[in-house]
């Protein structure tokens, strides 16, 4: 059966997306390689879990998304920490235009401006 | 730490969509719940790996797209069935236009024109 192998974001520029992006979710690239134009990230210590592909893209990113990656933080205080967190290795707090009242995501972008939601998966498991 | 919970993938039409990633990946909709606009897939029998959500969405799908799934096939031969089995789940193969000479990849389009990559991962577990 098909599996999904990686998840592949377009960046700019790609060693400075795998020092986020490794950092971001604990992911090492694997066999050590990181190319000019392309790695892939894989869980440290053998974890499991999707694979983060980075390739270098001159197509924009997209303000809303057709595709984009939810990432789950425990709890709200998780959810407050991590976007925190996220900030400090370069990331930014998107104004998004279409937060409904009181949301249980908050939406990022990344260095290479690819939006992403963190979402409070206590709370919710829902939209977005 | 953060995870990565969800693929969220953009469509016009939330069930057709729901049945075609249900039978690419043998998912199948979170609390067997479908919504018109949303809906969370899972593996199916609690297996594990990353959830599947689709969401409406009138972001129109890029050509080169800047977020996109690789799905790993285990060899050429099962490449080559999966992408048959996929175009008669309603995908369609892309004449891409930029395949290298002997590319270990497949470019296909679900049903709302979303592209994404069959890759033969004997192979080759490399770009795109």
């Amino acid at each position: 059966m098909l599996r999904i192998g990686s998840v592949v974001l377009g960046v700019a520029d790609v060693r400075r997306a795998a020092a986020f992006w490794g950092e971001a979710l604990g992911y090492v690239p694997r066999d050590g390689l990181v190319e000019d134009r392309w790695v892939v990230l894989v869980p440290a210590d053998g974890a499991p879990g999707v694979q983060v592909a980075l390739g270098r893209s001159t197509t924009p990113p997209q303000h809303h998304p057709r595709v984009h990656l939810d990432l789950y933080a425990a709890d709200a205080a998780d959810q407050a920490a991590e976007v925190a967190r996220l900030v400090a290795l370069g990331a930014r707090r998107v104004d998004w235009d279409l937060y409904p009242e009181d949301p249980d995501f908050v939406v990022v972008e990344d260095p290479d401006g690819n939006r992403f939601c963190v979402i409070d998966a206590g709370r919710s498991q829902g939209e977005p």
